[in-house]
């Protein structure tokens, strides 16, 4: 049986993943079960820990996982090991979800939202894959030091082996394939050796197995400045943890469609996908029904398609969010006045129909 | 007697330094000695490294040095250690110029050229304040090993001490302090224990000294959308050397006017200043006249400023390239047709009036 976990967390990210359970309730699949956990600081406040080994335990069992968001200023006090995102660290780290696939899609109804003009960013559809488990956010040596002279130093390592760069590069030039057929891979090579090797690997792993995928490499610098001038440009965009971070931040934002971008973390073959929207826990506007769940429930679909063996049912929250969009429903992020609930709503009602 | 030594470097580096010479000759300071020397790809080229000895002990001893731009796909083949790029870390290392001054600003004439809607861009007046000699850039160990089963490990280290973050701290604040008064400091203190002492240590060095100013923290991913989202909101934005190369080129190319932005690389007080265009050697277009030269002439407009003590002098040469624009001077970059020599002459000529 097929099961799937919800993680609402923080901030949004109850009201939004609240609104994808109404969505799952609707769509009735065979044999899925749902459940809940705490998760983030919502843990912390009930369990003093962001990520119970039972939360843990529940999520390396589940097939999907479908989280909301994490952190906010009430648990920036707490000790660095225990605080929300270390949470999510762990997470990400216990279900090895190596590739974090992140498109940033341009809907046709919201591109006037882009601080972009349109023709710079109309029908951009991009993906990036970012490498999810591995770089400067867990390498060692790390830490806070005192010096011989009294002085502090803080540490952290940039660290990839091959295989772990040609794991995350197979993602890309698969997806590839079944798009435009184009792979940029970004890093900065030109004063980090972690970039000359990930940029060897790369040039590799396409010699060997991917030939008919075009392959091209670009500096990190260049490309933040090539996803403001000429975005489209780009099809598939394979970069590091850091990088990632950074870059496909900018490409959403850049869409004007922040509040409708989900994100897929997948592992080996097999293992349970992570899926959570690419929004953060907002906390300045949590618990009062203005979020756009729209990043969640696409998040959502991910999960069909990806991991539940559901895709006809993935294309059906698919088409009813954009069949929603197309008829005006809109919540404040969008220039409209639709609550949380009135989104989750106005969704229900194209997947009924 | 003041020195300037022009490092031209590669791509449109010769180009466009060779147009801030003019206007020096123009300038006519009294006893300002210039001098040149090779560098980067040329460099190596003529002296089988992209840095002379020679070459750097011009720097020190001179009282400002201006650069052109390193680098390009004819030098892709170099080992490592002496690449152009090494030259230019080398260079920065020598001069220990740690703190990197990048003004993002959009110049009125130039505003249509941004990709970012007018009403998003328009004014925009920011100033990086990037760490330019530590972090990730220069941190060890560092390397690609072999490990034990074969496979290969490139690694880095970010690394800063208390003493590195607030000397470049200081250089923000008191920056801050001649403009709207504001830093944001930003990092990843959520994921990186050296982003949680660079936030420790700006916080208290704030508190000590700069109460006056006001401080805020954010993190580098939601920098970078801010960047895209309303990017008015910042003065001065301080941050690290990787960190500050992405977000500094990104809210750069925002502006439209990539080839129009000048920087100033500065150390202790009294030690000579690093100046140089922020878009790089665009070998594409290189030798044929026609890079924007806007760019290194006003980086020569800083280094008259900031270390050559002719205040008056860099005011002078700001007017006359603003003059030139608003009169509709205007190389290819901007959607004109004028040779970089051309441009040049349209400054020569507002600066003579
Ligand atoms: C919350 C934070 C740890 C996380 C990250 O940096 O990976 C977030 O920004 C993201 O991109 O999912
Ligand atoms: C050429 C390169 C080493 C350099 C850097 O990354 O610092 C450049 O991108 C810059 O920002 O001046």
């Amino acid at each position: 049986m097929n099961s799937l976990l919800l993680l609402p967390g923080d901030g949004i990210g109850p009201e939004v993943t609240a609104e994808s359970r109404r969505i799952l309730d609707a769509l009735a699949l065979p044999g899925l079960a749902i459940s809940e956990a705490p998760f983030g600081g919502a843990s912390i406040d009930a369990h003093g820990v962001p990520l119970t080994a039972e939360a843990e335990a529940a999520a390396l069992a589940s097939t999907a996982v479908l989280m909301g968001a994490v952190g906010g200023p009430k648990w920036a006090g707490v000790s660095y090991d225990i605080r929300p995102e270390a949470g999510l660290l762990r997470l990400r780290t216990a279900m090895n979800v190596f590739a974090n696939l992140r498109p940033a899609r341009c809907f046709a109804a919201l591109a006037s939202a882009s601080t972009l003009k349109p023709e710079v960013i109309e029908g951009l559809d991009l993906l990036f894959v970012r490498e999810l488990v591995g770089g400067v956010y867990f390498g060692t040596p790390r830490g806070i030091e005192t010096l011989p002279n009294g002085e502090r130093r803080g540490f952290n390592t940039q660290s990839y082996t091959s295989s772990e760069i040609r794991r995350v590069g197979v993602t890309a030039f698969e997806l590839a394939k079944l798009r435009a057929g184009r792979v940029c891979s970004v890093e900065k090579a030109n004063v980090m050796e972690s970039g000359v090797l990930w940029r060897e690997e790369v040039t590799r792993l396409h010699a060997e197995r991917y030939a008919e995928v075009e392959l091209s490499h670009m500096y990190a610098d260049n490309c933040a400045m090539q996803l403001v001038k000429a975005p489209r440009q780009f099809d598939v965009i394979l970069t590091d943890n850091l990088f990632g971070d950074l870059l496909s931040d900018l490409a959403a934002m850049s869409t004007g469609s922040l509040g409708m971008l989900p994100s897929a973390a997948l592992g080996e073959a097999g293992k349970p996908g992570l899926y959570e929207p690419i929004h953060g826990s907002a906390p300045d506007i949590a618990g009062q029904g203005l979020a756009n769940p729209c990043a969640s429930i696409l998040s959502l679909a991910m999960a069909l398609r990806y991991s539940l063996g559901a895709p006809e049912a993935a294309d059906r929250v698919e088409a009813a969010v954009e069949a929603a969009l197309n008829a005006g429903a809109r919540t404040r992020d969008l220039g409209g006045t639709l609550s949380t609930r009135g989104m989750g709503d106005a969704i229900l009602a194209k997947l009924g129909a």
